[in-house]
């Protein structure tokens, strides 16, 4: 294509705002274009690449059975109250009339559907109803809405953005596993086909409302990724720190034991006010969570104070039960203080007390009194509160954790999470009756696994990865075009003719060529636009190279250039 | 596709409520599945027909040199307060979050686009800024959201549906024009290239607010189609109905005129009641409307009894100026009566008149007297009130009715749109100051252009044309599959190697098949089905041809079916 052609131009300037690397190239190269925050055009160049990783994704769908459908964005509410999700769901929009013509006309309010399987399931029903019909696979490449508070990071994560979405469908837990494994496969292929292959790792993360199992994120490294992922350096297993298990990298040292000491702290009520206030590390106080569980019983959580709770963890150890914090009143009545004073010593032994392995062997620690505005200090298991029976890993790792597995530390790296899979089972199938006859003629659930993958975020994640300070860089097989032919200007009009021949010579041979043949632009500024659109290959026709017969061949990511005879070019780019 | 894998299968019931023929069909043959009125998913058999219909549109929308891109669903609501389309568009929905977490998350009120004036035009403006980047034109494929009050007609019209937009910028309408005349071709080559370009016709329709110009319409013909076209008999010109000029098809006859008679009609406020109450025909009763327009003046508007008013032809007549219906307490000021009663006679001389057509030469006529429970009868002209200078076309015209052109009767014919095509010209672009340099570094505003094709709806008007009692029938530009390959029961383990032979060689020759290999299903089921789903070939692999060494072929939309060699079969599907 001409570049006098094309849509969009390169721009000197991105809009305030846009802070995230992905965004602000690929809006100065002209790829796309910010509508608003978390919602962008995908402009010729944009779109070139995004039908590309489409078609990637699409293939190695299909190679594993799948078949493509298209769900609407739209749906009545009624299947989100069957799965209990339409309160429930933080980042659901809702669609209906913006304005009195409009609601006069049709009243009605639906959902913008930020995830599918309230669609395909009912579909399911009307036509799994035998064993016969399983196993069968489904999927769609679709544009999701998805209320997201302050979406900042470019196409990493938007408001409106498109998605693979998979689901399979199989008639017990064993076919679904095989299908899930077979799925990773088709999934690593991809990230191969796209160059990421080797920085993308499977990571453990939480499964849900799903399944107690853990679900399986693809994670591609990515300075600005959004997780963080810890990787044991023995088994090479990694796992989203949601979810990764961990010791504590600073063990608690040995020192003698002081006598306990109550301490008024009127107004103290964080871990960080009141080691300053005491004078002592955050290591040394202990801070006390409340929750109220679904089943209505208050569960007390302990954690070294330089550590976060992670309640994914704390859910899977009280047995996958739903909880939330005390509130205030709850608070109040169970510990007789106000929150920011709760401690261990004292609780009502109605209280199950969860404390985090982060305590095992600390000393002269400080904790609340479970009386307002004090603390008590120097507190020791022993001698002012028993040890538990157990210790729990209930903490938020950091990195410099040590892996329980392997006993070393993680090696930590961020990352953005390209893909994810999901052992739905029949939870989706029972808020539908979707069941199926067995071989016995018994109704059975239908197991199912839903498997994503966001295009867009992958086009904003190779943008990152591969670009250098001058620019993008795409990978061949995702390339808007896979040459940029530059004309230079200059009087001898060699350089136009020459230019205008390969360029039909690229054309006749079917490799999509990218020809910078603006007249009124200086060669500094072709180069500069070259490097920050990133095609794969330069080719560069000048006065210069024209004198010596020869054309300039460079790959976007080497250095070194080379001079080429006409006949050797072709091949060379063909390859 | 072996049918033992395909997701769906064909159905013996639709929805309550589905009464659409092509979405009826499109149900049983599971095509789609719907998901609520006007909302609909793509099964596999319907997201091929649909991405070949997108595909042939796509090719001809590169071959003019349009570029594609993708825009977004969401957009700011300022864009819509900038072309003061907010409050009007009467099928806008808006979107925002759908509970109380969401909207705690992030409170913004978004439009949903129905369509992309409002995006592409600001667009525009960062990236044409000099004549040098004109001409130029961009189109996507992409999901629309109208909030349609009651959608009946399937695939014809959704509240969720894919459109083809394209947009085109220009230096000057000389240009717009050029490029509007191009379009129209591409269009009529779509058309043609899925069979029906014989039966699509560009029909004159409103510019809407865009233009004093007509916009053109692709108006294919279909029986259960929303549009009525009024086609020329000697020109061939086609009218929406809501332009189409015409001339009453009963004439007003000879008559002696009767004297004034001024009648009590207490209650009686309509054309249908004060005829049945004189005992007249329509034809015999006047009406007069009464509107005020955008600047503040009152209009009267007349037509015979028999005929509605046009609004889109007063509009054009008085000047493209914005008019409303006077409310109640306005034609009371006006004509010191209730409405029900207004009339010509006495009207005040500050009220602009316009009498259609109709009422030329009608004489003993019953008319509104202006006071209320009051009509007068057997007014005439001359006598009781003055023939105007000029009578007008203001009537919405009826089939029977002549053209002005040609002086015969139009043809009338029932139509879906297809496709059309506006030219916008400066309309948006004054609204975002959307303005280029020109050659002598003036600032001008961009001339635009809109043109819309809806793959969704055309899959629907194909689905109903070419049907028929059997089922669907696909023209093969379109078609799923173009092979449906049954492979009939019986106890010849022929029957099954030769079928599997066959699905396999033509599967060699790139030829789509779907291949019945259901073992569990009787003939008279397998040929059902094949005919519902519609693929233009059908090979039956039998037990009877198996003996006579033959396999039969027949077409979907021919009676006769073939005996054929297997030699001869794979070139005559390949033809």
């Amino acid at each position: 294509m001409r570049q006098t052609s094309l849509f969009s131009k390169t721009l000197k300037e991105v809009p305030v705002g846009e802070v995230s690397l992905n965004s602000q190239l690929l809006i100065r190269a002209g790829f796309i274009d910010k509508t608003m925050a978390g919602v962008y055009t995908y402009l010729p160049l944009g779109w070139r690449v995004l039908v590309k990783i489409e078609n990637i994704i699409r293939e190695e769908m299909n190679a594993i059975g799948g078949q493509e459908i298209l769900m609407p964005a739209l749906s009545p509410q009624w299947n989100w109250e069957k799965t209990k999700r339409l309160e429930k769901v933080d980042v659901l929009f809702k669609a209906d009339g913006a304005n009195q013509a409009s609601r006069k006309q049709n009243n009605s309010v639906y959902i913008l559907n930020s995830t599918h399987e309230e669609i395909i399931t009912p579909i399911m029903k009307k036509y799994a109803s035998s064993y016969k019909d399983l196993p069968v696979a489904v999927y769609q490449i679709q544009v999701k809405y998805r209320n997201e508070p302050r979406p900042k990071a470019g196409l990493l994560r938007g408001r409106e953005f498109r998605m693979k979405d998979l689901y399979s469908f199989h008639k017990n837990q064993e076919d679904l596993y095989k299908f899930y494994e077979l799925t990773k496969k088709a999934y690593a292929k991809i990230f191969e086909r796209m160059d990421i292959g080797n920085d993308t790792f499977i990571a453990l993360a939480s499964g849900g409302d799903f399944t107690k199992n853990y679900s399986h994120e693809f994670q591609t490294k990515c300075e600005n990724g959004e997780d963080t992922v810890f990787k044991d350096l023995d088994s090479g297993i990694c796992y989203n720190q949601e979810v990764a298990p961990g010791r504590v990298s600073l063990e608690n040292g040995e020192e003698d034991l002081q006598v306990l000491e109550k301490v008024a702290t009127t107004g103290i009520k964080t871990i960080a006010k009141l080691t300053e206030f005491l004078g002592i590390p955050k290591e040394k106080a202990v801070k006390t969570l409340l929750y109220k569980d679904e089943e209505g019983n208050f569960i007390a959580a302990a954690l070294r104070g330089d550590y976060d709770i992670n309640e994914e963890k704390l859910f899977r150890i009280i047995g996958f039960k739903g909880f939330r914090f005390a509130d205030e009143g709850e608070i109040e009545k169970i510990t007789s203080a106000k929150s920011g004073y709760s401690g261990l010593i004292g609780l009502s032994e109605d209280i199950d007390i969860y404390m985090d392995d982060s305590l095992q062997g600390l000393k002269n620690f400080a904790i609340g009194a479970n009386e307002t505005n004090y603390h008590y200090n120097n507190v020791n298991f022993g001698q002012d509160i028993s040890e538990p029976e157990k210790f729990y890993d209930i903490k938020e790792i950091k990195p410099g954790d040590i892996s329980p597995d392997s006993g070393k530390v993680y090696e930590v790296f961020k990352a953005s999470e390209t893909g994810n899979i999901f052992p739905l089972n029949t939870k989706f199938s029972e808020s539908f009756s979707c069941y199926y006859d067995d071989e016995n003629g018994n109704k059975k659930p239908i197991y199912m696994g839903a498997y994503g993958m966001g295009p867009t975020r992958i086009m904003g994640v190779l943008a990152e990865k591969f670009a250098d300070e001058k620019g993008l860089s795409w990978t061949e097989s995702v390339a808007p075009f896979k040459v940029h032919l530059l004309q230079l200007p200059g009087k001898n009009k060699q350089v136009k003719k020459q230019a205008e021949y390969i360029y039909r010579k690229l054309k006749d041979k079917n490799i999509q060529v990218l020809y910078d043949d603006r007249q009124d632009v200086g060669a500094g500024e072709k180069f500069a636009d070259a490097d920050l659109i990133g095609c794969p290959y330069r080719i560069v026709v000048s006065e210069k190279m024209i004198k010596e017969n020869k054309i300039e061949l460079k790959k976007r990511n080497e250095n070194q250039e080379r001079a080429l005879n006409l006949e050797e070019l072709i091949p060379e780019i063909i390859n």
